[in-house]
């Protein structure tokens, strides 16, 4: 058995939550889960029908992009997660996919308001939009500079990775992250479901206000933080 | 068997029905049931995901919000729960949902408006929605405080939750209450309902009308009070 | 076995259809199925769950809204089927249902469009939108008057219930009918479809024009006329 | 077993999937599969539900729109699909549905704009919306005449129907079409993703600006052309 089972088979079951959860047609998706001890992920493999998928068929990559172990193309974004990875090191998954609404926000190139206790229960700030690269990024390493540009739009905003766990990237579409595979996909469903609500408070009340700081800190610390008293 | 096994089963039942009526995504929602004769209300317990529940995982809680029996946290929203249960003497089940277009309402600080039989059918106002909190009962203590907010707004509109059984909490989401889990539950479906109907209209028509008194008193009668004539 | 088992039978595999189509919460809707050599028709008791219907539960009635066999109450809009199959002698099924973007028309008492193919292949004017009923009238025998409300706009309208088998009651919701039961179930989903096509075409181009005649016509008469060539 | 039957097999499986992926209601949808050393194409049977066809339903059919072999008549839009296989001599495979965001776009009579990735991964330009047709050409013969209004209207403006496989025909509906059925029916089901996403982008921000020509040429290259690294 590959050393590797335990990141193939997060990595498969995590994938395999992208359709049940109605995030992803076809093949517009992608997860990967990290074992950091041993300097590599586990990612889908590019183009292939969730269906078809199994533990097996992930494809095994260090944090350079090269491929240590598998038989099949990884992912055309796992340039991206390598560099988020290398650089972010107390992430252990990351999402890619192209769910509807949040992909309308990233078309749209503006953030995620945060407009309720939802979006609060999990991140503080509006869901921060990165900017269409440069042509030359785009023409450059595409994927590899994907992965800069979300790292640089953070910092330029002097966002922590630890706190919030997603991000759209500008004209293309969301990617989440979290502790382990399960958490990147929890957030992508969040991030999905906010985006949605976002849109239509903006439908029903274009004046809808933002969410003021004590419910935002309130609602935040109940679920995270020293203090937190939500699940078991 | 405990002796609270009968509201177990009952606030079981109930929220399994959430994701079943697509009200909920992963644990965003939480239904409890109350036993007025023995002074408990059983509740979901806190951020359990729905596939893994069973009545034994419900917990029982007093009015002043003390865990009575289980091995579980109960719900984070137990507090709010509870002072429902303690002011509103009549109700039998309380739920409280994220669900989407209810939320987007909430967070566009709105009743949802009254325009048609569909809502007629249920209440006779409009659904309305508690302003936010001050920032002093926030960070007080904020699920308790979050009960009286809701019934403070019922009085100040000199509502009468026997009549009208859901409710808005602006930037947040619905609660629904009822004679019972069942019917909260019911009641919360009915909400989710007739907010999207409302969005839609006005999104149709921004200037459409309320529905008239007559056609208000009609349906709400043909299936509430003396003469009603709806149902078995 | 009854002399209306046939009835029953079709009325019953209608009803089934509507949550199966998705256009019923719970139990707002019902369909009903008529014997015109036997002078009745056999509808949905009242509020009665889909999931605990079968072909016995259906209530036969006769024109006046007379129960002729069955031991439940019928819908409560058994007057209205009763006054539309009195009147238009053609009828053979009804569909009642509060169908999402249908009702959110009727809500904003509006007409829905004729803006494409797939509103023109089955009806070549917009879905009239009969306004709400005088106080009078609501106060008096409802649902009965509703029947009336319907056939008086489509006089008012010189419309032939022959060729156009929807219509949208102003405040309420959308009735259907057809040569049976199954298809006036057809032409309810047909409705809820146009409608939300419509919805969306407004939102998209608030200025996009209505089908001109020859594609209406064209599209009509490939599926209905003497020289229809849609079907086997 | 017919010399068809390979044809008649691909049909009957690309026809499936239309329902599986929620582009039909009914039988608002067709989808043929061409085997062009026969010169000959198979479609589906016109106005037959999809739970009730099977491979031998399907009708054979030459590019004139003569039927080869077969018991049922052929879909109402057969002639469409004669002509543009007997004009577009690489394409395999043929959808037309009433899928209902790319329907709302061409009853806006506009085409879809080009405004993110996904849009970009397979096609660089605006799904094209072809005008309606002349009432000459209408009340003539119709389906035959669609045929060439798709085909005048990519030669309008300069489009290579090798890259762009999907049209809206306005006031209608939108046809997809591939190097085989399969192809046809993915591409149907990736322009009704993109018309919601396009949809919602500009309900979001009604300024957004289409994607840049870097963008799409560096995502249209990723899956198409000779250095594509999408997929095995």
């Amino acid at each position: 058995m590959s050393k590797y089972q335990h990141i193939k088979e997060e990595a498969y079951e995590a994938n395999m939550q992208l359709p049940a959860l109605g995030l992803v047609l076809f093949t517009f998706g992608n997860v990967s889960a990290v074992d950091r001890s041993q300097g590599v992920f586990a990612i889908k493999p590019s183009g292939v029908p969730y269906a078809k998928l199994n533990p097996d068929a992930m494809v095994i990559v260090d944090f350079e992009g090269n491929i240590v172990e598998g038989n099949l193309r990884p992912s055309s974004d796992t340039e991206t997660h390598a560099v988020l990875y290398k650089n972010w090191t107390n992430i252990g998954g990351i999402v890619h996919t192209h769910s509807t609404y949040a992909t309308a926000w990233a078309q749209s190139l503006l953030p995620v308001p945060i407009f309720g206790t939802t979006h609060a229960d999990h991140l503080t700030v509006d869901v921060p939009c990165a900017p269409p690269m440069s042509d030359e990024m785009i023409k450059g390493d595409y994927e590899y500079e994907t992965g800069f540009q979300i790292i640089n739009h953070f910092n330029s905003l002097s966002l922590d990775y630890n706190e919030l766990e997603m991000v759209l990237v500008g004209n293309h579409a969301p990617f989440t992250w979290g502790k382990n595979a399960e958490k990147a996909v929890y957030n992508s469903a969040v991030l999905e479901t906010i985006a949605q609500m976002a849109y239509l408070t903006r439908q029903i009340n274009p004046n809808a206000p933002l969410l003021k700081p004590a419910l935002i800190q309130k609602h935040y610390e109940r679920k995270h933080g020293p203090n937190s008293y939500y699940g078991q």
